[in-house]
């Protein structure tokens, strides 16, 4: 048995927000869902859309206590500006438990000009910093479970395994006399080094976490997720009105969702450079597992943010891209990497915590043939083709 | 011989700022200072005032263009919000250096409450990030210099210097089959341990700038400064239209700043604890120096970001606390320590790199005494006694 809880999820209106949203409902969990709708609002300045229908937000919850008989409630509430909107909320919901999903999430939209690179960081910065500081001011026992992102680490390994969150460390330093120290073991955050304006936003938080954890004591689970890939899951498969959203445009689509539009096109895969990247992958339903391994099992008021690593598996892109043309046919081509990056490195990284936690991870090469299909059969029409290439440089 | 250079001075009506912008008006640059006056404003908010008199911004420009014939020019702008604004004055003056003072600067402000904790966090990173993407967006070959604080590296060392930003380690990790992996030595930015929400802010830019280098190029220099101690310079005091402010209230007034008016006002010199923190200390005609330095000695577009400690010694507060008393006689006292911190710990650390350029520090023991007459001389029927204790508790 589990202790039913009183969950915000802040930013549940988006694609893994509101899947998590649902699987916690479903499990008898209090929830409460903040969200400003900036997603949907991203469309309309981008000229995007979902390649899913997806319903309005009052629809999705009036839906679900229809099918489920639980209610979630929602508060229309930007949390990066509307601090005084915020602590009210807080104050009435008291929440066991605060999941933090209200950022910026793409990296290409992060890096299209000084507008986006200037929205990303005051809203992510703001919006983690507000939630912290509210949780101060009202002193509530809360359980701050915030999604961040594998990109914090910078993506390379070599003949090592990256661990979570932290790293051993010993210093090479000098005394006063200039003669060299070897200092003893430290435990140190390990090396941030983001490839975007919106990975470095995930670095900067980090360092918030770990300050308001050490002087205000606040109880803090940073989760550092692969890509996510896949639509719906059990619940959100119950009814079209309660569907997930499936970005295919170039600043919002990730790589594997690029492939699966692609090919329902019958347009070549287009892999970026040599696409011998190695990147993490983990599946939607996971992401909602996971986040629910993590506000079960809260942490204690510790002398560290507790970080996991949220993946299922890695794999080179062009690895995917094979995957998916093994299933489609679709023929693959190289196009010239939109970013700087490096092209051909390793990637293996520890899951050890979540799998302590008894995660048991949904693996592509089992799922993805029936995502192919439902992306292909159902809804290619409305697929426009010339939003998929990805045209934010850096 | 120097080349004259276009610097623009982010926060230039402040306490480091205008004397920093007296002397490179002096050694012939041209000098635009922007300001959004905001440190005057929080004296208001606070019911406080600088101990000297200090004159409007117009008052001061006008009369050292009368005193020096060299022209300052003002913009009025608040750089974390008015970014068009930076953007049209930046476009038509096209700086070779920027230097950004632009940020709120005291430790205990910003642990006031949940307004300042938030103030000082969208200030001061959307201020950094105005900056640096203005820079990026109008493809400037401008140079920034920022000043950081030493607080970036948490105060304590033990047996050992503290090095200028990065330093070498040596990670150990795990490979595959979970044996031990030692790797090669790598340079890291220094694992930052910030003390308060203002130290915070800091070590956030300090990605930010790392971030910016990489993947923009930027050439960017940050001074990670100790505790300015004097009041007015050469150039500021030549005329009381152009003096400096000396803080002594219980948010903006450091540590020794508050011994001299103690001293003044025939109080006793109230030490946080034990008073064996060990503090970095700089005088604020060094501070103007060292910038100096910086500007005309500008970094390459090199692979990383400049990093320089600014500093010329190191003391215990219990230590500065006697010097002060051997001067006025006045009486020393333990109260309790508002923060929390390591009340005993060493401090040692390189600033090489100024020393380098031909930095050679004014010491507290050969310049506090005039700094003590004119406290005690000249202003003490300004100090309000109430406004000296630190009522900001962390």
């Amino acid at each position: 048995m589990y202790k039913k809880l009183k969950i915000i999820v802040v930013g549940g209106d988006g694609y893994c927000g509101w899947p998590t949203s649902l699987h916690l409902s479903d499990r008898g969990h209090e929830i409460l869902i903040i969200d400003n709708l900036s997603r949907r609002k991203i469309d309309i300045e981008l000229g995007v859309d979902s390649l899913t229908p997806i319903s309005s937000m009052h629809e999705r919850i009036e839906s679900w206590s229809e099918l489920s008989g639980n209610r979630i409630g929602f508060e229309f509430i930007d949390v990066a500006v509307e601090y005084d909107k915020l602590i009210q909320v807080l104050k009435f919901f008291q929440p066991d438990a605060i999941i933090h999903f209200g950022e910026q999430r793409s990296a290409p939209y992060s890096m299209k000009n000084s507008s986006t690179r200037r929205y990303t960081i005051s809203n992510n910065i703001n919006a983690t910093n507000n939630i912290l500081s509210a949780i101060v001011e009202l002193e509530l026992n809360t359980h701050l479970v915030h999604l961040g992102t594998m990109g914090v680490y910078g993506y390379s390994t070599s003949g090592f395994k990256l661990p979570e969150g932290y790293v051993k460390a010993v210093f090479k330093l000098k005394d006063d006399m200039g003669n060299e120290i070897i200092t003893e073991e430290n435990e140190i955050l390990y090396p941030p080094d983001p490839g975007s304006i919106y990975h470095l936003t995930k670095t900067q938080d980090a360092l918030s976490f770990a300050y308001y954890n050490k002087n205000y004591g606040l109880q803090i689970t940073d989760l550092h997720q692969g890509i996510v890939w896949g639509t719906n899951t059990k619940l959100t498969s119950r009814d079209p009105r309660l569907f997930n959203r499936f970005d295919y445009d170039g600043d919002y689509g990730t790589v594997l969702n690029r492939f699966l539009v692609q090919s329902s096109q019958n347009l070549p895969l287009t892999v970026h450079g040599k696409g011998l990247q190695t990147r993490a992958f983990i599946n939607i339903e996971d992401t909602a597992r996971c986040i629910r391994l993590a506000v079960e099992n809260p942490t204690d008021n510790s002398d560290k943010v507790r970080i996991f690593n949220q993946l299922a598996e890695t794999h080179t892109v062009l690895s995917v891209a094979k995957m998916v043309s093994s299933f489609t046919g679709a023929e693959i081509i190289n196009i010239p990497n939109p970013r700087k990056e490096d092209e051909e490195h390793e990637l293996s990284v520890s899951n050890n915590n979540l799998v302590q936690l008894g995660f048991k991870p949904i693996l592509l090469n089992e799922n993805l043939l029936e995502e192919v299909k439902m992306i292909t059969d159902s809804y290619k029409h409305r697929c426009d083709h010339k939003l998929i290439p990805c045209t934010s440089k850096w």
